[in-house]
């Protein structure tokens, strides 16, 4: 009955088996294989279109290489004030571009609020330098917080970057999950909606390490190269990752792990709606469910032996929960079983 | 018949073979599990003693990321005028650690030369701030043209270094291939003979993605954790790291992987020293053989089949190399075969 | 009628003066005169106690090389969200830490509010090294908004800083101008109150361009030589800073200027609130007097030859701050005349 | 008779002057005033074209600059051995670039050899990114020992650059020395022979801080206000750097000035000519002299009350200098007076 995190989780398979397959024999190094070349090309295929792909190791790695990718001097990005490059990444999207500043913008339930984002991007005008020069903006689907970006919100928090001609990132993390619950196509939610550039995760839906950088203007990615090889993310053996998204992309196996994972969030979220004493902070699209409890009962949770982080609270909860509540994560993944969701579900409190 | 580098080999079934086993289940995430801690307690075993270890995805970023723990403003590192890290690592020691320089020192046979060194290092004064100070010395052992440093000549680098107060850090990408060249322990060939930091390579020796940075004076890795999360190279399933490295040091077989490559070298080499058309540049004694020869007869053995590289010709091989000869570089790898060894002695010119 | 900015002002005659007086002869270069120690010397004076100082050329020269000493890996430091570091450096913090995050804090009328800061500060736990971890926090005296610290304020910034080892650092661009404000000493305007490292500004109080990095804590400063040398902030004729210095600190030149910019302002207030048309967004304690006016008497003024920004309306005034009125920034300085003074006070809305 | 340097001089007279009478009034700050306007135009006319220009404070900055604004991912930087700014910048260059190598060249008397930079370049081949990829030449015009690149040598290296699209940077730290050397115009030293861009030093030759760096491309310096800024470069009353210039450039001040050096340093040469118990290093063209005496020689002079630098020993001197000869560095400067180069002469050894 572990839910702390989807991170937590093996590898499918599948995809071990894909990387034993592939274990025997030599193969051009550093990306220039030929498996490299047609898993590269399999992404054109998922998106529907020539996209530039880069394989790196980690998600930090994609997020903070985008960036680098599209950084000016002075520059900086917008994203919401919970997001993963500001809270989890230990600096490494500054750190990658030398500096560039991430500007936090506000929003209920993970998502940048439009109004916000004008409103700040208003502070730096062209012939102010002081204030430094917009780069980008970057919003993660599916959310912090679990919640999802309509299609139509993502295009809106594009063209408002647009104005001032900067490109869209996606943090796709869980790019699966936010796909299989909108119940969309890759191309929908990304480059038909003006995403730039994508931070494709395999590795919380059941790879161990594949990520891909993916973007759809080949100009944003010109220098990738060497950027990705400056960043020491340029496996000499980067066979081995294309060989996980050669599983992981074939027969449908990506989105059928993140629709597994999304449908046993929907039942741990069903068991929290409902009880009497706890309560969702914002509701479950896709694998991630988050429930405000009181702490002693969260503990009791745990002393039976459930497995979540307290989580901080986001300024936009903040009078939303009392003193003696505590704000709970609960995360599902491609191996979450029945079995736990049930267990979960007798716990004290959700019976 | 390829012998273009030991990192176009795959993974060797045992390291396979152990990432399924530990593919199911859940576990820690970001360096945390128990099969982490507990692969950071066998490079105790291993060394002999208290090391702090981190696990990283590349041999870049090992190397980066050492000097990045021990820079200081204005930091110089010292090391050999062909070493990988000045010249296959596009920058990345310098990016990471912000703009350190990397001084190259001369020396034969990919060797520093401890003349060389103390002349360099006498440029620095430390009442003259304007050349910078010196933070580290670095060897690659073995070195990048398939030599080795017999311990004394280690311990001679590190008390030049140590003069200055310099760590002495080990490029160990091929340190097993060192290792059972010398025949000595993994402490002798490192702490005992004054090295603090080790860039332990596991990839080019039968894992996939395997690096570990190994500190002797936890002093020096304080703020590692920080500097590996910032760097992107924390990897969330760091245990797959952990577990490459476990079937690696299981039973000897990172030993014994060295020891067959580094055999079907020294029979590379054997045909080539019976060869009246070709030469050795550099005597063998781990797994690479540098082949000094005529370009039409290295185009020939292309031709035949024969996989590697030609080399740019180091500065102490001007004037020992005609205008149409070649340097050729065959790398032997854990998975190289007889056959293919037998393949290269019957090619034309070395019969 | 200029109120522009204080920077805009000129050079005191007592300082030219003394640039003249140095300019003839040679002198040891880079920060080695005989001038330079002298000038140093008497920042120990002025404080009280031995500090370490460090002349350089700008005032963001001086924020950003405060916050390079003090750095680590993964570095976050607080600063309250209108910060001079934040508005209106283009990132220099950011880029000479080679990457620090700037976490911003809520307060009102430009100064940190405590609760947010210890709120933040929780956010980053010593064991969770993905949110990065703290680095310093800076305050403005006197603030971006014109206001000032109380001693109290200060010690108890400080003090939340010090449960977490942080180090307190004042951006004095306009330090002489609070000095006198309070009536207190340096040393009971910083050390005495916590702070660790002074950003000491002459330059918008008369001099050209002098700026003095203050420690308090030498082994703070210890790599700044080299910080200074590396980030082309050692001037090769520093004793021109040091000449600048000798004149602004003479005969308490430096507080009587600060004095009599801040009685402009006084009046410049004055003016404001016997005014029914405008008012004061805050008390003026310092030389800045921000002013709430209906935006078409603004333009008025500008018509009538007031020079003087329109000010970015800080989040504390949203909602205090009607559609159609600006933020007014009114700027005495050294130099300003009681002339100008009175012919502000004679403009339209403020007979 | 001081020999240091050119920066122990202190400030002529008419720059002094120049400076005091832009001392009073207000004027637009952060180089936006009336005064920065035309002396930026007055450099056009000193070159004979558009130029772009950027007024900072210090040579090490203008050449970090200047690397700054070429630079790409994996930049790599080729300058000779004994550039300034490998040896004298404390790692300035490679900081400001988030980390581009400087490839030193070799080459005699303090210049690059068209032959070695040709093959160092070749070491960076457009499909191998590990290397990194070329970014800038870079020359120092007159060299750091002294002599001075004839016109078609600079042609020969922009040539060599240029086959790989590199621009070609020049420090001018003693641009006006070279200039004046020459006896040709600004436009013939710079732009007719293929530089891109010139650190125009004012420094050395009179004023107190007064560095320009002037691009011939406007497209190299497009992001150059924010890096120039983020640098911490822009000077808020930048208009007194402007107002420097203004008095160096008027009348041929600053060729006069040069030439006076230049002069200064013929006698000085002279001197030594006349000697046989020392000799030159290097023909003397500008206004440094390099004289190899022994070293109780060296230190009678120094005993005398000769004010000089003993110099490191450049690569292409070893073997040419005894044990017991040092190499003595006399610089001649603005404000060098006759009287000082007699007593040079009548010095031991040199009557």
């Amino acid at each position: 009955m572990n839910f702390t995190s989807d991170n937590w989780a093996g590898v499918h398979p599948a995809i071990t088996e894909n990387l034993a397959r592939h274990a025997p024999g030599l193969a051009a190094a550093y990306g220039t294989s030929e498996l490299d070349r047609r898993i590269e090309r399999r992404f054109c295929e998922i998106f529907e279109r020539e996209v530039a792909v880069y394989f790196v190791g980690t998600g930090t790695a994609a997020n903070s290489l985008a960036l680098a990718a599209v950084n000016r001097p002075g520059g900086v990005s917008f994203c919401h004030r919970e997001a993963h490059m500001v809270k989890d990444e230990c600096g490494a999207p500054e750190y990658f571009t030398g500096g560039a500043r991430l500007q936090t913008v506000e929003g209920a339930a993970g998502k940048i609020n439009l109004s916000e984002l004008t409103r700040e991007l208003k502070g730096f005008r062209p012939d102010f330098i002081h204030a430094g020069q917009p780069m980008a903006v970057s919003i993660t689907q599916a959310t912090e917080v679990g919640t999802i970006y309509q299609l139509d919100e993502i295009a809106a928090v594009g063209a408002v970057g647009r104005e001032r001609n900067l490109p869209l990132h996606m943090d796709g993390a869980r790019f699966a999950n936010a796909l299989v619950s909108l119940g969309v196509t890759p191309a929908e939610m990304t480059w038909k909606q003006g995403v730039d550039i994508v931070s494709f995760g395999g590795t919380k839906n059941g790879c161990w390490c594949a990520e891909a950088l993916v973007f759809f203007n080949p100009d944003d990615a010109k220098d990738l190269p060497y950027i990705r090889k400056r960043a020491a993310q340029l496996f000499s053996k980067t066979r081995f990752i294309a060989a996980q998204f050669e599983a992981y992309l074939q027969n449908d196996l990506w989105l059928k792990l993140a629709s597994h994972a999304n449908a046993m969030a929907a039942s741990l979220a069903g068991a929290v709606k409902r009880s009497s004493q706890c309560r969702l902070a914002w509701d479950t699209h896709a694998n991630e469910v988050f429930v405000i409890v009181p702490a002693t009962l969260a503990a009791e949770w745990k002393h039976q032996g459930a497995g979540f982080h307290e989580w901080p609270v986001p300024v936009d909860l903040l009078g939303k929960i009392s003193g003696d509540e505590v704000l709970a994560r609960l995360v599902a993944n491609f191996a979450t079983t029945e079995e736990e969701v049930a267990a979960f579900a007798s716990l004290p409190g959700l019976g």
